[in-house]
């Protein structure tokens, strides 16, 4: 896959957090617009919506491009989207997380196979609005489906989660569950990687690790901790 | 399912707007934690956390709740995430969204009988730990599995709209191609929906709707907007 310019999702949530911004956003995603449709649209003052159109540029969320004007005008200037992405913000009692997926040009093309098997493109206009219009609800009900299923893995998750903390808090001291949290969630491969993780030496990670070790069976810290490097 | 108050989308992008928010619900994630600990954790000034708490608590996303000290000290008052949700925001050039689901209780009941399907809570806590490590790595795969294939869903889907915006944009004015799109994409029951959608009086849309099967063959409009009631 190509590598574009990626907007990371900390600077994503820095833009999404103004209601302005969100309602460009929102306008731009039924279509191209120029200045003073954006402006109509959103309904602030114009120095506003310019200050944010800016902000959104810089984002590399937003784009500009130049068409040519009927009547001999001067080019008009359209704002359009430019990014792709699912941004997937979780939070619970246990967790709380932010994934950014873009949506992959790789996949596209699979997905574009499976679309042509399910679109028969009629000629005439309103026949194909209407086979698009099924189109979409068939495909919106499968996501939702898929959603349903995915939030009974996110609250499995949780649960895990649950325990893990609870076991956490009750058998060991802030600075080793946050060693124990990272293993059991994020798997590192090395004391190094966990080092990294948590912003601690390594030299003290093993220290801490031997306390904890001293809690468990042997056999089982061994599977626990054994893989660290 | 008990209603519990919600948080809405808009509330939460502007909560998480701001790095130092992002960072206490992060640590607290973790586990709950009292002022000074919290503090310490976000590593920023303790008049600016505390502002940001009033804010989290304010939102309904935190909570506080009060713990018995040792050695007679007065109680000690701990914050704690209060919600549980999975926001889903999705932008690409034909679309922009943003979904909120709760982790349902109810789905948490289903997803428990799982849950004790594939977990033997060992006895022995290093052995409890490892179990937890690997159930959290199976699920995880699951949800690698599903997100990709959603990631299929949504971009089938983008091309199903961008489709749509272009039959707009080549046949239709700019409030026809208002209604168009939200006659496809949300499938209202009736003009009265229709009007509560984008916001514009039933007669005017009737007006435009005529103007608009002017344009389509006589069967197939009867197919896009003969369920309007």
């Amino acid at each position: 896959m190509a590598e574009q310019m990626e907007v990371n999702s900390d600077i994503i949530l820095d833009i999404l957090g103004n209601d302005t911004r969100r309602k460009i956003l929102v306008a731009l995603s039924d279509e191209p617009m120029y200045f003073n449709q954006l402006a109509k649209e959103v309904g602030v003052g114009q120095q506003a919506v310019l200050r944010h159109l800016q902000t959104l540029e810089e984002s590399g969320l937003i784009e500009t491009y130049a068409e040519k004007s009927d009547l001999g005008a001067p080019d008009r200037k359209y704002y359009r989207l430019s990014d792709s992405f699912i941004l997937t913000i979780s939070l619970s009692e246990d967790h709380f997380s932010m994934k950014k997926r873009r949506i992959a040009e790789s996949r596209q093309e699979e997905s574009r196979k499976y679309y042509e098997a399910f679109d028969s493109t009629p000629e005439e206009m309103g026949s194909a609005l209407y086979s698009l219009q099924e189109n979409l609800s068939d495909v919106e009900e499968e996501i939702s489906a898929l959603e349903a299923r995915l939030n009974d893995l996110y609250s499995l998750k949780q649960q895990i989660l649950n325990r893990l903390h609870k076991i956490g808090v009750d058998n060991f001291e802030e600075n080793e569950r946050k060693i124990l949290y990272a293993i059991v969630e994020e798997s590192p491969m090395s004391i190094a990687d966990l080092s990294d993780m948590i912003g601690e030496k390594e030299s003290r990670i093993k220290d801490v690790i031997t306390v904890m070790k001293s809690k468990m069976d042997k056999a089982n810290a061994q599977l626990l901790f054994g893989n660290l490097k």
